[in-house]
């Protein structure tokens, strides 16, 4: 076997369910106003801290998801995820309330693909019902990683705005309806361009996409023409330029078809800069908009992928550069779709 | 489908090629001295800060377990793990060397066994050889989590010492000898049993390793009985007296053949307290002293269960209690085995 070959997994029966989210005030200011499950009116959620209100998110994103499909608690076998605080508290803690057995992961903004990477693969050992879910809390995300909220620091005119908000899919091996489908995956590799400005993670993390996408279509015989959309997770503007034109040396032209989530989510009288980020931002945006358009079969094929800047403040204060990652997940359409994904 | 059995799994091909494992002076100084395959001299491997020293063991754990498995790194499809720091950075920057995917994963001290459950899970879905690791070093732990080391805080009696050590294994879905396997597995779930004190995390991760072990027995219809050892992850000396009371009220005697990797790794004159905790115990002793005996059939049929305490210092900080998870998989012997485990 070609060892380039190694890093794509194919899955025959990972049927999305449903997905769910929760966002945040500004995310639901933005430009998919009206397509959250739940939107904040305040990000601190009723809670005495941030911190409690971003586990608060992941309990009702759980608990959501779980409704929307159908089932009870019971019923789910595993949960996959993580977050971006410290020792990924936010999840872990809220799977307190839960039966289902807890994988807990850490992939920076990538989690949420690795979680539906490893849900789905998964659901080939026994498990039948898992769900796979991400977030992040601008305000928690803020203090962990740069400074007190109080000081008001200026931001550069690089950076992003980690977004609020978490999503969560349920993922089965079996539907009686036509469901979108989990079908291919790229497991990304760690991928470090020598980037040193903490402020600029589209510039860190557009190289992983770049060396996940190329092997993608590289292991699948696929083009970027064969999908109606090409998702990276939270690059920004500025990022998702550099992928293109890193693609475009490859012979790869994603120019047409390439949106990214963090791009995406606000307008730019929301001072944004350039746009989102956080492991919210691919979580939220496939578990909204995307997802129902899968469903509903304006949307035939998918490659979301996402990015992940794996540093931390102590590996940036002792002079590390910032060291990436990108999964990628090929999602089909459902019900409405007579498109052919083999 | 009973729901109680939804979080054991059965593996049909996970074959342990081989562990590897790099320990700290002070762990090559206690109960295991000589099993490791490399002993640091010093715990600063010849490193500018202790947070390197990690990440460079990390770095000798994965080159260390493809060389001893006789592959190269090219073979290596995708390695799981992760470890105690923010961000789980020593093994997020270590991968950079890597050609493999990686899936970064963080259940704190369990992060080794969750690492073996989804490294033999994910076997099934086209991988063919993977890297499962984890491991912590006790400087970088103790001035993340409790204090600066040059404040020389007075230790509780009731703490444990976090192991410095990263520990590997090789997993493989074909083997032309009759290598150890990993045989079935019971997912965690998250256990909160209201401990606040932070230096009890025994009594904090038994109730999470009971759930677990009782689930895994009732799901398997096996008894402590039929296990050569049960070998818990780091509940240290009173962690694991908690465990066996627990079990008994649950009507399972495991006194006779439970062992803990953080309470057999020091001897008493190295005043851990209650020994060993970290990431890197199961890890380190999984992959020296238990591999061995599987390997020369001293040993026939084992029980690893991870433990890990999710909190963090800011979940703390903010009055939450120690929620905890209990990973297990079920590991057979190798060649020299006549043990039938089905």
């Amino acid at each position: 076997m070609d060892y380039y070959k190694r890093r794509t997994l194919t899955f025959e029966n990972a049927h999305v369910v449903c997905g769910y989210t929760v966002a945040g005030p500004k995310e639901n200011d933005g430009r998919l106003k009206g397509c959250f499950d739940i939107a904040l009116v305040d990000d601190k959620f009723g809670q005495d801290t941030f911190e409690h209100a971003e586990r608060k998110m992941f309990e009702h994103a759980v608990d959501g998801v779980i409704a929307k499909g159908n089932l009870i608690d019971n019923e789910v076998d595993a949960i996959f995820g993580g977050d971006l605080l410290n020792q990924t508290v936010s999840t872990s803690f809220a799977m307190r309330k839960q039966h289902a057995g807890f994988l807990g992961l850490y992939n920076a903004c990538a989690t949420f693909v690795e979680s539906l990477i490893l849900g789905a693969g998964m659901l080939n050992n026994g498990l039948t019902n898992v769900v796979c879910l991400a977030g992040s809390h601008f305000s928690t995300a803020e203090r962990q990683y740069r400074y007190p909220l109080e000081l008001g620091v200026l931001r550069s005119p690089v950076t992003q705005w980690t977004a609020t908000g978490v999503g969560a899919t349920l993922l089965t091996t079996h539907s009686e309806r036509k469901t979108p489908k989990i079908t291919r995956a790229t497991v990304g590799r760690v991928v470090d361009f020598g980037i040193m400005d903490v402020n600029n993670m589209g510039a860190a993390m557009a190289p992983a996409a770049k060396d996940t996408l190329v092997t993608f279509f590289n292991d699948t015989g696929t083009t970027p023409q064969d999908y109606d959309l090409i998702l990276t997770g939270d690059l920004g503007k500025l990022g998702k330029d550099i992928l293109i034109d890193l693609m475009k040396r490859d012979g790869y032209d994603i120019s047409k078809n390439c949106a990214d989530c963090g791009a995406s989510l606000y307008f730019d009288e929301q001072q944004t800069y350039q746009g989102g980020s956080g492991a919210a931002c691919s979580a939220l945006v496939f578990n909204s908009l995307a997802l129902a358009n899968l469903n509903k079969g304006n949307m035939g094929k998918l490659l979301l992928v996402g990015t992940g800047a794996l540093m931390s403040p102590t590996t940036s204060f002792q002079g590390d550069s910032i060291p990436a990652i990108a999964h990628l997940v090929e999602v089909q359409g459902g019900e409405f779709c007579g498109v052919d994904v083999r």
